[in-house]
C-alpha cells in the first residue's frame, strides 16, 4: 500500500524513474522525424501530453485492456507478442473507424521481476509495430503489481464526419470482410497444445500471436463503406453489435466466408481476434477486390427487421439463426 | 484463456453486454446538456469515441492506473472513494496543465462477485465527481479479472500553446503550492489504524477518500505561471521532477509551508495523494492568496543549479538536502 510502504529511501527512489527514462529513451527514438507529419507536439515527461488537432479533422480515442491469464498467458504467449498484440488491438479500432494513428498512451503495471528482459521483449515487440504505422508513445502510467496488467489508449485523426461508425449500415447494404477469418483461433487452438512451438518464431502467419491492424483498408473505406467494425470478438459477436446499433437484422452465407486455410467454419463464425474489418456498403457502391494490400469478400446482406433472427446464416441450403457465439467476459 | 473458454453459450453471452449497456445509461444522463458545450460527438457504442476539437484549441491527454493492493484497499476504501479518486487523479493532472476536462474513458477490469453493489458505488463516487466537472463518460474496456484493476484516461482542451508545462520553471521564480499539504497521508494512517470507522461518512475533510481536483485554480494560472505539477507522488518527489524538467534546483522554507492541520511536518514534505498543484510564477507575478476557491502559500524559490542538492529545505535556521522521500513503484 502507497502509504504504508512510504518511508524516506532515497537510494531505491530511482528505480521506477530509471524504467521511466528507458521507456522514454525508446519512445524518442520512434519520434525522430515524427513531428513535422504528427500532430503530437509534447509527448512522455509531463503531467499530460498535448496534442495540436489540424483544422477539419475529428480526434477518435480508444482503450482497450490486455490482461495476463485473461487475454494471454505469459507460457504461451512470448512477450514480443504481448506488446505487439497489446497495439495491435488499439490500432485495429482506428482502422474500423478510418482513422489515421496520431499518438498510443501504456498504462503498464507488472512484477518487479519482470521488468529486464520480459519488458524489454515485451517493448520489442510493442514499438516494431508502432515503428511500422509511425504512431508515437506519447505517455501511459507504470505501476508494480502481481500480474501483467496493460492498457492501450490508441488517439487518431480523421477527416471531420467521415468517421466509420457500427451504427450507420441501411437494409440492402452488402456485408464484406477484409482478409480470412478464425486463423486467430486456430493458431490459439494449437499453442494450446504445443506452446512452446511458437515462441521464437518469425512473425509469417501468425494470426493469432501477431494480428495485422487493417489500417490502409480502414482508411480507403471512408469513401466506400456506411458501417464498420473490427473483429475482434468474434464475426458472430461483432455483426450483432453492428446490427443492433444499426438497427438491422442480417443474413451471411457461410460459403462465401473466407476461411483461413488452418480454420474451420465454426472458428471463422465465432473465433474472436482476427482484427479483420467488416463493414456495410451500398449493393451500387463497387468495392474492389483488394484494399490497402487485403483480400476484401461479401459475405451477406442486411435486412429490415422483422420476425427472424437477428442474424441469419445460410449453409448448405439451410438457414439457421447464428448466435453470437464469440468470446464476452462476465458470462 | 479467451480462445480456450470460448464455446457457444448464447444465454450467458449477454452478461458484458448488459453490465456495459448500464454504464452506458449511467454515461448518458451525465451527458444531458452537455453535448452544446463539450466537443464529444459520439461516446459509447462504437469502436472509438469522436471528439471536434475546437479551433486556437490543443488537446491533453493523461492516463493513470488505480490497482487494488498498490493504490488502494477494499478493506480500506469504499468504493464510491475508489470511484472518486480513480478519476480525481486524471483530473488532477488536466488541472496541472491548465486544461478543461473534455472526455473520460475508464479500462475497468473486476472480479465478476462485485460487478452488483461494489461497481454500482464505485460508478457512484466516479459519477458524482464527473458531474460536478461536466466531465462525460466517453469510452472505455471491461474484463474480468481477480482483483480491481482501473485505468483512467483523460482528455482535456487549453487554449494552443498556453499549456502549463514542467519544464518552464525559470531561475528566480518563486514556488506555490495550492491548500494544504500532507493531509492526505494523514488520513490514510488514520485508516491504517481503524479502516471501519472511514467507510459511509461523508465526503467533508476527506483529502485521502474524496481528494478534490483543482481544475478552476488551474486554469487560472495559465495566466500567472511559468511551470505547474499536480502533487500526487509527495511534495519532495514532485519538485524533484519539477526540478529535473527544468533544469534547475530549488530552496523551499518549511515554515512557509501549509501543513494540513491533522498532518505532520513529515507527511506534508513526503505523503503523497495531496493532488494540490505544485507551480512557479516570476517575482514579479502578482500571484492571488486565493485562486479558483482554495489558498495559496509561497514555499520557496527556483535556483540555477550549482554545488548545492537539487531542493535544499530550510529548516529551524538549518539547511538541509530535500532528498525525493515520495511513493515510486520498483524500489
Amino acid at each position: 500500500m502507497k502509504g504504508k510502504e512510504k518511508s524516506r529511501r532515497p537510494k531505491a527512489v530511482a528505480a521506477e524513474r530509471e524504467l521511466i527514462a528507458g521507456i522514454r529513451r525508446r519512445a524518442d527514438q520512434l519520434l525522430m522525424g515524427r513531428r513535422k507529419s504528427g500532430i503530437l507536439t509534447l509527448g512522455i515527461g509531463d503531467d499530460c501530453a498535448v496534442l495540436r488537432p489540424r483544422r477539419a479533422k475529428e480526434i477518435v480515442v480508444t482503450t482497450d485492456l490486455s490482461l495476463e491469464n485473461v487475454h494471454f498467458r505469459r507460457d504461451w504467449h512470448p512477450p514480443q507478442s504481448v506488446g505487439h498484440r497489446c497495439l495491435a488491438r488499439g490500432l485495429s479500432d482506428l482502422a474500423a473507424m478510418g482513422a489515421r494513428p496520431e499518438a498510443a498512451f501504456l498504462s503498464l503495471a507488472l512484477p518487479s521481476a519482470l521488468t529486464g528482459v520480459w519488458m524489454d521483449a515485451f517493448f520489442d515487440g510493442f514499438m516494431a509495430l508502432a515503428k511500422r504505422y509511425r504512431v508515437p508513445l506519447a505517455g501511459g502510467d507504470m505501476a508494480k503489481s502481481t500480474t501483467v496488467v496493460a492498457d492501450i489508449v490508441l488517439l487518431g485523426s480523421v477527416p471531420r464526419g467521415k468517421a466509420l461508425l457500427r451504427s450507420q449500415a441501411r437494409a440492402g447494404d452488402l456485408i464484406y470482410v477484409t482478409g480470412a477469418l478464425g486463423g486467430s483461433a486456430a493458431e490459439l487452438r494449437a499453442l494450446e497444445r504445443k506452446p512452446k512451438d511458437f515462441v521464437g518464431k518469425d512473425k509469417l502467419r501468425h494470426p493469432h500471436l501477431y494480428p495485422e491492424p487493417r489500417l490502409a483498408a480502414g482508411r480507403k473505406l471512408t469513401r466506400l463503406a456506411t458501417a464498420a467494425i473490427d473483429l475482434s470478438d468474434g464475426l458472430s459477436t461483432d455483426l450483432a453489435h453492428l446490427c443492433q446499433e444499426s438497427g438491422l437484422t442480417a443474413e451471411i452465407d457461410a460459403d462465401a466466408l473466407p476461411v483461413d486455410a488452418s480454420a474451420t467454419l465454426e472458428q471463422a463464425l465465432h473465433g474472436g481476434e482476427d482484427y479483420e474489418l467488416l463493414f456495410t456498403a451500398s449493393a451500387k457502391t463497387v468495392v474492389p477486390d483488394q484494399l490497402g494490400g487485403v483480400s476484401v469478400h461479401a459475405i451477406g446482406r442486411m435486412k429490415k427487421p422483422g420476425k427472424g433472427p437477428q442474424v441469419q446464416l445460410h449453409h448448405r441450403g439451410k438457414r439457421s439463426a447464428l448466435a453470437a457465439g464469440g468470446w464476452e467476459h462476465f458470462r
